[in-house]
């Protein structure tokens, strides 16, 4: 069975070819959104093998056929999902951290805001099941990129604004936010922690991410200080 | 049906009730041993979903109800032996370790014993399933708690052994180590990345453990060193 708004979009502006196209598209892109958001609210509180695509076109008043015919499996809806709300999180948490004078406040931000949802947990399964699916693997490579550069350009621009001294390269302080949110969470989501535990597991486990100037009036902003890394220099 | 080895065990010393129970108990953990042994190699080739008590009972030339017997469900066999190669991993990763002379190698030994296994992945998926499975969470915990114990242990001895300069607190250090390792293995995997790409990214997401010291004949041992830590106390 063709999807019900692809079926009927080109019949209500059957006049004009290029509208009729671009209803469809935009039609579909509605449905295929509505879909993402009934799916994402099942698997993140049953997980992938406690939601069926029956489930899911019902939280998103469709028809099953309409999954298939968008995502194709369920497990790839799945995959498309967990990216979509990663990428949503990565977004509210550059706005949370927008807020912070000091590197500290910056980092708290980021931690409080990551681990007051269920995105990273979802993403974390869809990594799991990604590894035995690697047709899934692309858009996963896609996420992951977009989550470091971002990560790395949000954290750089504000280590500029507030003239902070940044520990370490901004692609390298995002990579190993990300890559501690999902440790820290999923080790601590199996141990039923509870939000404000796994946020403070966070912030131990990440350390400081920037310092503050030595004195205010400094005119040189420096978005890696190399002076703060010995151990770069002289571990051998 | 009563497992095997426990139905049979009591007649072969029959004659003294405590070589009886001694032989008993015997049989029983290398059958558990046994049978975690056939779980786990087929667990990490296939995962949770793509094995079935019947070939892991196979596997480990037992009967199915031998499984239930010593284990309940599949699903706490999975956690089971996912944590106790997560701790084997945890003592091979102590011994590669141990040839370390300075810190940036004693890294990159923990750093490539860890990617050079599934283990991590295995036990990241097991991770993934407690947290639906609240049941499953103490020997998670115990787990857990062991690794970062150990971790911490094995660090600080090595750190004085030397007379190296930690950049943290051992136990923090042993804690970012592992949650790094989950982070960075489950992405990696869901990437298809080989094992020398999660080792390059492991480091690189890790930073420096600890540095050697300025003048080798220094005779203090610091196990933390703070004049390393300027952004503790400076950072607001």
């Amino acid at each position: 069975m063709a999807p019900k708004t692809v079926q009927t979009a080109p019949e209500i502006a059957a006049g004009d070819p290029k509208h009729a196209a671009r209803a469809t598209r935009s039609a579909g892109r509605q449905m295929r959104s509505r879909l993402l958001d009934g799916a994402s609210r099942l698997f993140k509180e049953r997980g992938l093998v406690g939601t069926s695509i029956s489930d899911i076109a019902a939280a998103a008043d469709a028809f099953p056929s309409q999954i298939t015919y968008y995502f194709r499996t369920k497990e790839a809806l799945f995959v498309e999902a967990a990216c979509r709300e990663m990428l949503y999180l990565a977004r509210a948490t550059e706005q949370a951290a927008l807020r912070a004078h000091t590197p500290r406040e910056y980092t708290h931000a980021l931690a409080e805001t990551v681990t007051a949802t269920d995105s990273v947990a979802f993403f974390a399964e869809a990594l799991t099941l990604t590894r035995r699916r690697q047709d899934l693997a692309p858009l996963v490579e896609r996420t992951i990129e977009r989550l470091h550069s971002e990560g790395a350009r949000a954290y750089a621009s504000q280590v500029e604004r507030h003239g902070w001294r940044s520990l370490r390269a901004p692609e390298e302080s995002s990579r190993r936010f990300w890559a501690v949110a999902i440790g820290v969470m999923i080790e601590g989501h199996a141990m039923g922690r509870s939000a404000e535990d796994l946020c403070c597991e966070m912030l131990r486990v990440l350390g400081d991410q920037a310092t503050t100037p030595p004195s205010v009036d400094s005119t040189r902003l420096r978005v890696v200080d190399d002076s703060d890394k010995p151990d770069r220099e002289t571990s051998s």
